[in-house]
C-alpha cells in the first residue's frame, strides 16, 4: 500500500515508518491523521513487526499540524448554517477526539514504538512523539509546544502524558513560554534516551535498538509495554495484582526454555509472534 | 444492508434492532457479535436515529452464547500447535475483549439504548441488557447469570455493570446461585424499569418511551447521556466540573430557545440532529 | 439578617431555612444563588445549628432555574462584544461553577441538611435536593429533571449526585424523558426517606428526625456525614483507612462517657458543639 | 480446634460458623477479633469449604463491641505513661485497622460468605455483616448504627461498605438517627436478600442456598466473587479489562464439560477444589 | 491595599508578590496564612494580571511557619477547658486545611505563579514553593524539609506535590533526613527550572520569563495550567477526554488569528484578559 | 533467630539485613521469599529498629530468582494431574501474590527501607530494590530487568514502582532491551540516591544516613514514609486531605519540644519508639 504521508518498509520484524513530505515540513494535512493509524492498525493487527521506528526526512521533524487543511467552507443555506453553529461545540470534540485516537494507536498497540526526531519537532509533533514508547533524537533536534505561541492549548495529547514524562516545572514552563527545548536539555529532564551526532547516526543506533527488542519473545516485549502503559494510570496496589493475573495466562514455559536454551546456546531465539488480531470475532 | 442475527428498523427517529433467530433462541453465534456493533455504529455515526430499541423474536429474548460456534479445529502441523499453545491467553483475551466491546458499543454510542425483554434472557443476554440504558420486560421474562451453572465466570460484561445497577447482595446471590430473577423482581431491584402483561403491550410502551425521547433536542439527551455513563465511574467533584466544562460548548440556546417556543405552541420541537461521525477525519 | 429568597429560624440547635417566594414558585433568582451558600456558611462556620432543614412555601417546592433573571444586556461597543465573545467559553464555565457551589455547600458543611418536598420539585430543584442528606416529601410531590424538556442538560449537581442516589435505569429514564416521577415511587427507589399526607404531617415528622440528630454528639454526627461522604468516592480499601486516622483524632471518650451516662439516665446529653471555623487562621 | 466465641462446622463443603455466647448476646470480646479471621483463613487457605454461613445463638445477633473488655490498665510509671500519650494517636490507628481487617477476612476470603441474622444486630454487628457476601434475616431481626447512640462514629467497616449497598438517603438517616431497621425494611432496600419467619426457617434456606452454591464449580464462584468485590471498586472499563484477563488464565474447558455433562446427566458435577494456598511459598 | 508580611507590585500584566520581612527571616505568622490567598484571589478574580511572580527579600527567602504566633492561650473555664479537649482534633484538622487553602490558591488561580528563591527556603517555605508552577533559585538557596527535624511531619502541602516533582527516591531522603538540599541539586533533580548567580540576575530571568508569558493569549495559558494540574491527578484517557471538550468551549478562533497576525507583523498580540469572576452569580 | 538467606544484625536503632549466600550469587531461592518478610515483621512490629539498611555480599547483590527452586515434581495419578491442570492458573496467580507480598512488606512498613547495592542487581534484585525507600550503590553496580532476556515478564513489583521513579522512557527502554544500567547512569535518572567508590565507602555513608534517620522522632519518620507512599497512590486534593487529618492524631507536642530542646542543647533527642503492633487485638 502507499500512503500521501508516509512510507512504511518492514525488514527483519522492524517496521519503519517515514514521514515523507520534506519539502512541506512533514506538516500533519488531513491525511496524515487517517493514515498513520491505519498503518498501525494493520502492522499490529497483523502481527507484521516486533516493533514500530518513526522517522523523518528533510531539515525537520514535523512542524505540526496543517491548520490550513483543516479550514471548512461555509454552507450559504441558513438551515445548514443554523445546523452548524448549534454543532459547532459537538463537531469540534468529535474531531479532536478522532485526531487524539491517531496518535493514541501508538500508544495501544502491542508491540514498542520509537521516535527517531531530527530538527524541529513542533506542535502536534510533541503530541505525536509523547504517545510513543522512546525518544531519540540528532543534536540539532528541538522541541516546542508552539500551540501557545499561537493563541492555542495543546489538545491532540501533549498534557495527559508530558506530565508523566518530564519534571512538572519544566513542562510547565515549556508550555507557557513556547520555547525551545534542545536535544541535550530534552535527554537531561528524561524525555529523549539518547542524543546522536546526526540522523545517520541516530538511525543506525536506534535500528540496533529496534534489532535487539525484536529479537526478544514477543509476549514478554508486549507485557512490558501494557504493564508500563497500566502501571502510570495505576496504584501499585492495583498494578502488582494485575501482572499477577496477567502472567497468569501469558508467561509461558515453553518461550522460556527456548530463551534460556537460545542465550546458552549464543543463537537467536526461535518465538512465537503474537497472534493476528481479527476483526471479526468468529 | 440485510444481517444474519437482526432485522433492523428506522422510523421517526427511532430504530429498532430485533434478533431474529427464534427458531434458535436467538442465541449468539459468531456473526452475532460482529453484525451488533456494525449496526450501532452505522445508526450512530450516521445520526439515523435519536434512540435505539433493541427486542427479540419468539418465547425467549435470548439464551446466550453459542459455545458450539466458538470451537476451533485443531491444526496437525506441530509448528501451529506449538503457536497455538503459546498463543492461547493472548488468544483468549483478544477474544474476550472483542466480545466485550460489542456490547460496549451500546454504552459507547451518543443515543440511549432501550433493551425490551420477553422470556429468558439468559447468560450473555445479561451481558447485553446490562449494556443498555434501560430495560423493560414482559411478566414471563427472566434473568440468569447462567455461566456459573456451566463451570464458567461470566466476562462479558455482567458483573462490570450489574454493581452499579442492582444491591450487591442480590447481585451476587444470581451470580453465586445462577438462579432465575423474573421481571417483577427485576423490577423491585430496580433493574427492570417497568413490566407489562405481554410482548405486544410492552412493544407499545416501549416505542412510546422512544417517541417521547426522539421528540426531545438530541444535544440535550446525548449530554444526559454522557453524563450518566461518567458519574457512574467518577467522583462527584469530577463529574460537577466535567458537566461545566461540557455544557459550555454543547448547551445551544437557540435549541432551548425552539424547546421552550415549541413546548408554549403545543407543537414538536424542530430540533438539529447529532452531526455525523466521519471515520476519516478530513 | 434578612434574605430576599429565604426565611432562616434557628431553635434547639435546628436551623430551618424556607424557601419564602411561593407567589413566584420559588423559582431560583440570582440572589437565591448568593444567599442560600451565605446562609449555610454562617450556619455551619459559626456552629449555629447541629442539622439543617430546608422546606418550601405555596403549592410546589420550587420551579427551578429563573432563565430571564440570567439575560445579559449586550454591550453596543465592538470592543466589549469581541471580549464577550472570547470570553463566552469560560465566562458560562466560571458562571455554572458558581451555582454548582452554591448547592455544594449543602454537601460540604458539617451538620446533616433534609429536605423538605410539597408539590413540583423541577429542574434546579433535583439538583439541589440530591445535594441534601435525606429526603422527605408529601403525597403530592414530584420531581422533574425538566431541563431536559427545554433542550438542556442538567448541569448543576444532578447527574453526578443521581447516579449515586438511585438505580441507573430510572435515573436513565427520568433523564431522557422529562416525566414526573411521583413521591411514592421516588420512596420506592430510594430517592425519599419518606412520604405524607400533607405538609404539616411532613413538617412534623422532619422535625423529629432533626430532633434526633440534634440529640446526638455532634462530633460523631460529622463524622457520620464525613465518612458517607467520602466512602461515595473512594474505594472500600481507602475507606476503612480513612476512618480509622479519622476516629484516631475525633473520637473522644468524655463525648461517650456522657453519651452512655445520658442514655442510662434517659436524659439528654451534654455534648460539645462543633468548634466555630474561624475565616482567618489566626 | 474450639474458640471462645465460635463454633466450626464443616459438612458438604459448607462452614458455619456460629456465634456461641447467646448469654452474652454474642458480644464482641477481645478473643472475637482474633478468632474470627483465624477461622475464616483457615477455611480459606486450606480449601476446606466452599461457602460459609455465619449465624448466631439465642435472641440476638450480637449487641456488637465489648467496650468493657478494651479498657487498659493504666501504667504507674511516668516513662510509661508519656510514652502511652506519644502513642496514643498511632496505637489506636493500629487497632481499629486490626479490627477492620478482622472482618475484611470475610470480603478477602475466596469463597462466599453467608450471615444468618435473627433478632438485634447492633453496632459493630453492623460493620460484619455488611462485609458478607449476602446476608438472610428472621422477621424480628433489625439492625441498628448503635455507635452514633454513644458519641462514637463507626470505625469498622460500616460506612466503607453500606454507601455500596444501599440508599444513600436511607444509610444516612440510619446513621445520624441510630434507629433500628426492621428486616422487612431492609429487604426493601436491598441489604438483606430475603426474610423469614423463624431462625429454623432462616437457617433452613440458608443452607439450601449454601448447598447450590457448593453445588457450583468452585473455580467460576470464586471469579465472581473476586469480579464482585473488583467492579465494586473500578471503572466499567477497569473491570471489563480485569475479567477479560482473569479468565484467560482461570476459565477452564474441563470444568465446563464436567459442569455441562453432570447438567446433562442431572446430576451433581465433580469438580476440582480451590488449591490450598500455602503460607510459605516454596 | 496594604499587608503586614508582603508588598504587591503589579505592572505590565505581571503581579509582584515580595515576602517583605527580612529582618524576621520572613517566617509565616498568623497573618501571611491570611493574607497570602487574599492577594491571589483579588488578582485572579478581578483579571489583575496574567502571571504572579513571588519573590522574598533578605537573605532567605522564608523560614517557615512561625510557630510561637500559633501557641493559644488556654481558658482558666473549665467548661471551656473541656471544650477544647474534645475539639483538639476536629480545631487542629480545620487549622491545617486552612493553611493548606493558602498555598493551594496558587495552584487553583487561573494564571502561572513563578517562585524565585534566594537562600533558605525552610520548612512552610517548601510547601509553599512546591504550590507554584515554577521554580527559579540563587546560588545560594538551599531547601529543607525542616519539619522532620523538629519532630513533625510536613503537613501544609510537601508530600502531596513533591511526589509528582522529583524522583520518589531524592524525595523521602530529604524527608527522612532533613537536609539541605542546593540549588544545583535541585536544578538536577527538577525542582528547581533555573539557578543564577545571585538575587538580581535571579529576578532580571524571572521578570523575562513572566513578560514572556504575559505576551501570550490568557486563555490559551490558562488552559495550559488547567491541563497541567487536571493530568497530574488523572489518567491519560481521562486526561485526553478532557482537554477535547476544554477546547470545544475555550480555543478561540480570534485569538488564534490575532496571534497568527502579531507573530507575522512580529508585533505584541492584543488579546483579551480573562473575565473577571464575580464573587456573586448575578 | 538464624535465617538462610539472610544474616541480621540490629544495633543503634539500625536493622541491618545482609544477604548472605554470596558464594550463589545471593540468587533468590525458596526460603528467601518466606524469611524477608517474616524479619522486616518482626523488626517493625516489635518497633526493634527505626530504619532498616538491606546490602549484600560477594561480587554481586542478587542474581535474581532461582528458578530451579521453584520447578514442582509433577504427580503420577491421573485425578491430581487433572486438578493441577485446572488450579495452573489459580496456583500461579497465588504464588505470585505472595512473592509479591514478601517485597511489599518492604514498602508496608512503618520505617524506612534503605538498598545499598554492589555489582549485579539483577531480575527480581531489580524487584526488591524498587521496594525500598531509597537506593545507594558502588561505582560497579548495574541493574537489569533481565526477565526479559528469558522470555518472561517482570512480575514481582518491578513496573508498578519503576514508573513512579524514573522517567518513562528510559524505563521502557531497560524493559525492552534488557540492557545493564550502570550506576552512574541510575543515579542521573533518580533511581540511586547516591554513588560510591566501593562496598566498604558506600557501607559507611549508608550507615550514616540511616544513623541520621534513627536520630529523629519516629512518629515523624513514620508519618513522612506514610504521606510519600499515600501521595503516590492518590491526587494532591486526597493527600492533603489525608494529611491533615494524620497530623491530628499524630503530631505530638511532647516529641517536638524535645525535638527542639536536644537541638538548642546540640544532644540526641530521647524519642518515644513507635508502638509495638501485637498480633492479637487483645
Amino acid at each position: 500500500m502507499t500512503y500521501s504521508c508516509f512510507d512504511v518498509q518492514i525488514d527483519n520484524n522492524i517496521a519503519h515508518i517515514i514521514l515523507n513530505r520534506p519539502e512541506k515540513r512533514n506538516s500533519m494535512i488531513r491525511s496524515f491523521w487517517d493514515e498513520l493509524p491505519e498503518i498501525v492498525k494493520d502492522i499490529d493487527d497483523n502481527a507484521k513487526a516486533r516493533v514500530i521506528v518513526i522517522s523523518s526526512t528533510g531539515p525537520h521533524f514535523t512542524s505540526g499540524l496543517d491548520v490550513s487543511s483543516f479550514v471548512k467552507a461555509e454552507s450559504d443555506d441558513p438551515e445548514e448554517q443554523r445546523a452548524a453553529r448549534i454543532r459547532a461545540g459537538s463537531d469540534f470534540y468529535a474531531t479532536v477526539k478522532n485526531m487524539q485516537d491517531s496518535f493514541t494507536s501508538l500508544e495501544a498497540c502491542r508491540v514498542p514504538v520509537i521516535a527517531a526526531i531530527q530538527g524541529g519537532c513542533i506542535g502536534g509533533g510533541v503530541d505525536l512523539i509523547t504517545a510513543c514508547d522512546m525518544r531519540y533524537a540528532t543534536e540539532d533536534a528541538f522541541i516546542t509546544i508552539f500551540e501557545t505561541n499561537i493563541g492555542m492549548t495543546a489538545d491532540v495529547g501533549t498534557f495527559p502524558r508530558i506530565t508523566k514524562l518530564i519534571a512538572d516545572g519544566v513542562a510547565r514552563e515549556l508550555a507557557y513560554t513556547g520555547r525551545r527545548m534542545l536535544a541535550v536539555e530534552a535527554k537531561d529532564v528524561g524525555l529523549i534516551n539518547n542524543v546522536y551526532a546526526d540522523q545517520e547516526e541516530m538511525m543506525k543506533n536506534v535500528m540496533a535498538v529496534a534489532s535487539e527488542i525484536a529479537s526478544k519473545a514477543p509476549l514478554a516485549i508486549t507485557g512490558c509495554k501494557r504493564m508500563m502503559n497500566y502501571s502510570r494510570d495505576h496504584t501499585v496496589a492495583d498494578s502488582l495484582d494485575y501482572i499477577a493475573i496477567w502472567n497468569a495466562s501469558m508467561l509461558q514455559r515453553e518461550e522460556i526454555f527456548e530463551a534460556m536454551k537460545a542465550n546458552a546456546e549464543k543463537r537467536p531465539g526461535d518465538f512465537v509472534d503474537l497472534p493476528a488480531v481479527k476483526k471479526s470475532i468468529g
